[in-house]
């Protein structure tokens, strides 16, 4: 379908086409990007040559930025007008770029000699706790079994405020955090390196043109809203978060580091996945009941690779259908109250449980904290060692080719003494 | 002191000089000033007389730029510097702007003519609850007499992260917010215009320099990463946090405003105001633990005008120095697990209540969650109504001068139909 070769596995068939921002070696300035096959297309190379001829974007320097906020800021009509152009442009019958060497040589990389940044300057980080299996775990292991969910769970899609600032690109190595957590008895608190350390698997969505303070926006707009997803590993630190959230939240249990994968897959790409959202029981409130409530057939997998071992073993399978309240909720949500989103925000999900317990999305409930252990071939953990690398990734299987989200990787680094 | 006019109860006098950012007028580009006596004077029109002479300031465009950020990523020696230059320049024997009658045109400008704007981009916003009497008040409120304040609290600052995008300046309309509050018996969650609109009276720290993700500050340098402190007002809407904050924290209670006053008051002009912070019992942990524990003896004033009346009442008067936890330990506690901190961050204190009714920093607390009623001059309140307008000010008394910061002030607006 494209002139570029795609391989049968590649997560990045022409029917993918996820944005990004790269550097195409570690001086250069960082610019937008598609990925295709094992290629990164630098779109603002392609826009230099004069080939987004678009009415939106022909006069647009939303190519030539260090991130795609501006971009993301135009809205749906111009996400459409990129992707249609990119489309025909890589399409094996287009000669426009296939024929013209020149232009292949400055704007086509190779995938793996490039380094990739945070494609968006993130204002505002929100992470959601809409999973219901997540939500049962959790409440189960810390509330008891009569009840584990509270009552408003069902009523709103629960979120908090995270930290923008340490948000990560896959690869980034993460510093064990340090750290208070349950003192024994009568002694002192706990002091040092965090003894419980863990992954989220989660997904964020990333937003796009966003409100003015003041104007909500309608649950049924909301999807014109969302430019795309993104995986995302919400680390925590189990202890420090025990101690510190009552009665305000997670605070240091999360900060020291989120990562997210570089690759932003379109909800256009996603639409052939969609897939009908859970019933809701009771009815959402009207500003939360939807025409149509969409969730994506998204498989998610979460493997490790133990410090100084060669294999990964994977230690969970979910798929982003699990959630509850839908992403599109989550931002009407979010609004409702007349809180302004700006372009580049970021929604996470919330840690991504499905029902069966190979399906759970962190150490916290695989091993119910801490009770069990997990065995890793030849090796076992109940939370996270220094040197272990967690991976995440998330595909769809469409007929005869992968739309996928590449991959969200981090390994654990001792903290600093 | 200074050859510009400055009245006995200015809170402007030479000796304070805080840092803003203002338009001359609507249309022009906004720029740094700092406030003496009725004037602004405009930073960009100094720097671009040539009159920051010093070894780090000659050669920056630092104040050549929309908000203070690159200032405030300069550092305490930037900051020393630039106040010693601009005492010098505005004291009542130098020359250099004094007598340069086209100089002091296009630098001085009466501060009733100019639009103040937000000094700062907020990449992050926390807010700390820091108060021993606030953590009291609503303790015994919410969880009863006995202990009423969680186990946690006198071992860290306990904070959470808030929203940046609706942080706004003083004068900006507050939109009563929408949301969900608490279901009665079986019925579905009241949604609606929030019923328990409250202020809360706090100050916040205005992060310079910051650090590298996974290099705590230490608190004895902790100081150096402050550049100085504003007035804040964090709107609250009781029963929508009421409903949503079990088990992750505040959220959409919160997220709908948050006020600030214009004018940033340096460390240096509060150092002749420091003094000792309380005794901490149980001692803190070593990374908490500071050789000298400096609190400000700042005195705080919240005004209300209700919607309709002429004149404001005071409805409190507290002090930042009724604050248990340092605003150098709170910092410090941010960053020992690795969060980097960046320039322009904003800290927030929590609500600042005093030991005495009177001193207490917000209606819940005032009204005993709407149990009492506050008579206001002919009128009385539970929780905020639409019309009315809130008013923080804060000021600290030397001999024979003031060092203020103004007002933070904001109106309730009516909910969106
Ligand atoms: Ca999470
Ligand atoms: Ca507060
Ligand atoms: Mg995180
Ligand atoms: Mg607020
Ligand atoms: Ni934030």
């Amino acid at each position: 379908k494209s002139f570029i070769d795609v391989g049968p596995d590649s997560h990045f068939p022409i029917q993918n086409l996820p944005f990004g921002v790269f550097r195409p070696d570690s001086g250069s300035p960082a610019r937008p990007g598609v990925a295709i096959g094992d290629h990164v297309l630098d779109l603002s190379a392609v826009a230099s040559a004069g080939l987004f001829g678009g009415p939106i974007l022909a006069g647009s320097d939303c190519f030539h930025q260090p991130n795609l906020n501006k971009f993301l800021a135009l809205g749906r009509p111009a996400w459409r007008e990129a992707r249609t152009t990119l489309q025909k442009m890589l399409s094996s019958t287009e000669p426009v770029l296939r024929d013209n060497a020149e232009l292949k040589k400055k704007s086509l990389f190779p995938m793996d000699k490039v380094e990739m940044v945070l494609p968006i300057a993130i204002g505002d980080y929100t992470d959601f706790f809409s999973s219901m299996h997540h939500a049962k775990n959790c409440g189960t292991m810390f509330r008891g079994p009569q009840d584990p969910i509270p009552q408003n769970w069902f009523h709103l899609p629960i979120a908090y405020h995270g930290r923008a600032s340490s948000i990560v690109i896959s690869g980034t190595n993460i510093i064990r955090p340090r750290g208070q957590g349950y003192p024994s008895g009568n002694s002192p608190p706990y002091f040092g390196p965090s003894l419980k350390l863990d992954f989220e698997l989660e997904m964020a969505a990333v937003v796009g043109p966003g409100n003015e303070l003041g104007k909500p926006i309608d649950v049924n707009n909301a999807a014109d809203h969302i430019f795309g997803l993104v995986l995302m590993n919400d680390w925590s630190a189990r202890d420090i978060q025990a101690w510190e959230y009552v009665p305000l939240g997670p605070f240091l249990g999360k900060s020291f580091g989120t990562t997210v994968s570089p690759w932003i897959v379109t909800l256009e790409a996603l639409e052939a996945f969609a897939c009908k959202a859970p019933e809701q029981e009771p009815k959402p409130l009207p500003y939360l009941a939807e025409k149509v409530s969409k969730n994506y057939d998204i498989s998610l997998e979460v493997q490790i690779k133990p410090a100084g071992q060669k294999d990964s073993c994977i230690v969970t399978k979910s798929n982003f259908k699990n959630l509850y309240w839908t992403v599109t909720q989550q931002l009407a949500h979010h609004t409702i109250n007349g809180c302004n989103l700006r372009p580049g925000d970021l929604l996470g999900t919330g840690t991504i449980s499905g029902p069966e317990p190979e399906s759970r999305g962190c150490l916290l409930e695989l091993t119910w904290n801490g009770q069990n252990s997990l065995s890793l071939k030849g090796t076992s953990r109940k939370f996270l060692e220094d040197g272990d690398e967690v991976t995440i990734t998330g595909l769809c299987k469409g007929d005869g080719y992968t739309v996928g989200f590449g991959a969200c990787s981090g390994k654990v680094v001792p903290a600093p003494q």
